[in-house]
């Protein structure tokens, strides 16, 4: 473990295709904090009941107490949004009072992961087909966050990694009765990985060798891209060109989708 | 529950916007086979070990029982693939040996979730943005799957959810040491839903009325979907012209994607 990367544990740490882990802040801030959606997992709070739950939310990682934290260098905090009233939300709670699965001292564990897929990868046999993706799990500590002003810097940076100056754009800050129906969960990492792969189409010699094979499937990479289309105003809507921060960050984002998911069919896989 | 709907269970119920919730095949079977990673989450084998797992994993939902099963009509299994060594694949296996989690008969509970987001809805003021989306959550018991005729029905199903005729256009069918190194997981589902938003932003009557917030911010809706890129070739592809099959998938799904995405800002949002 270096000074930029998170605890490794054997919960964590990847055994097949070692060549694709990657545990440094670096990668793991960039793949959670572009990823349009996270899947949260937590433990049943009927302990009855067998099944792990799975939510997606809304988040971005981020440090209350080192607002300037480079993400490169600096470990950060997961905040999960939703409404106050939510199962998500009402969990730390719920577990301090005694369903097994919690510390009320540490908070409650839960596993979250992002991922994006940049590429399909054909090669010439359906076993051999595989994808180019990035992806990230985290486990940590959740507890709820009643604290204004760290509620209020949540916001702003869930906001504004979704949609970068929406918060400076828009009717801000909330009013008093939006803060108390906001849920904010902040999560301490305990353990972190990201898992990349990239490239073209890796085949068996025998199939490179085969000519009817070689001659008849066509192989390659069929880039994969998030797209953020035109915006269509609302009904209400009396701004009437779409303004520059918005449509310089659509153009942005295309651009920047189209061109890493195209890149990594001509990338260089690491050897395993 | 009807007929042609998963079995309703606390911890499947939506209790929050309520009008967002479905339960039935077609609308659950839709959302899972349509996207691109689905994450499964399951719990520790290790019993001291606080946290839930979570993998992302590819997958498709059909009935080897009945292959011709209609997705609206019918129930089906999930079919999770990776490679027969990973720790996904042997934990049926190392569950029957006791870990607690498990039941040899029913198999290793398990809770897999995909989401689509299909657009950002931008409201006047951050504490209404929102997004429209499909998600589905399932919760069910896990086994292997070690009938060949099985693994070669799911091996095909899960080639040809990604990529439609892939399997007939490519070398198949697997040798016998690709099948021995493919491992799949049948998931039998106890209790499911999806959840759907659709539509233009909601504001408060305090800010419609706001005329400085009408005047400077905009709002509406900004369509979010996936693309598929021109196929890259690979350095060995022979066959010169990307074939038929694979660029009419690939021009109908961008034509679908992203007149869905638009025209969920103008859906008419169900009442809650």
């Amino acid at each position: 473990m270096s000074e930029t990367e998170y605890a490794i544990h054997p919960r964590s740490t990847l055994h097949r295709h070692k060549e694709r882990a990657h545990y440094d802040y670096g990668t793991i801030h960039k793949i959670m904090n572009t990823a349009p959606i996270w899947h949260v997992s937590f433990l049943p709070s009927d302990p009855s009941d067998p099944f792990p739950c799975m939510l997606p939310m809304l988040g971005q990682m981020a440090s209350f107490a080192n607002p300037d934290a480079d993400p490169e260098a600096d470990a950060l905090d997961l905040y999960i949004h939703g409404h106050a009233a939510s199962r998500l939300m009402r969990l730390p709670t719920a577990s301090s009072q005694g369903n097994g699965n919690g510390d009320e001292n540490e908070g409650v564990p839960v596993c979250i992961s992002a991922a994006h897929i940049d590429s399909l990868i054909l090669s010439l046999t359906p076993f051999n087909h595989s994808s180019a993706y990035r992806s990230a799990i985290i486990h940590g500590y959740a507890t709820t966050v009643t604290s204004e002003d760290e509620k209020l810097f949540a916001m702003y940076r869930i906001t504004n990694g979704l949609i970068p100056q929406r918060w400076e754009n828009s009717r801000s800050p909330p009013t008093k009765s939006e803060l108390i129906s906001t849920g904010i969960l902040r999560v301490r990492v305990v353990s972190a990985s990201a898992k990349v792969n990239v490239g073209g189409p890796s085949d068996d010699r025998k199939d490179l060798k085969n000519e009817e094979v070689l001659d008849s499937v066509w192989t390659g990479v069929v880039p994969v891209y998030e797209r953020l289309g035109t915006p269509v105003e609302a009904p209400v809507n009396r701004v009437k060109e779409v303004p520059a921060y918005l449509k310089g960050w659509i153009e942005e984002r295309n651009r920047e989708g189209e061109a890493y998911a195209k890149k990594t069919a001509t990338m260089e896989k690491k050897k395993g």
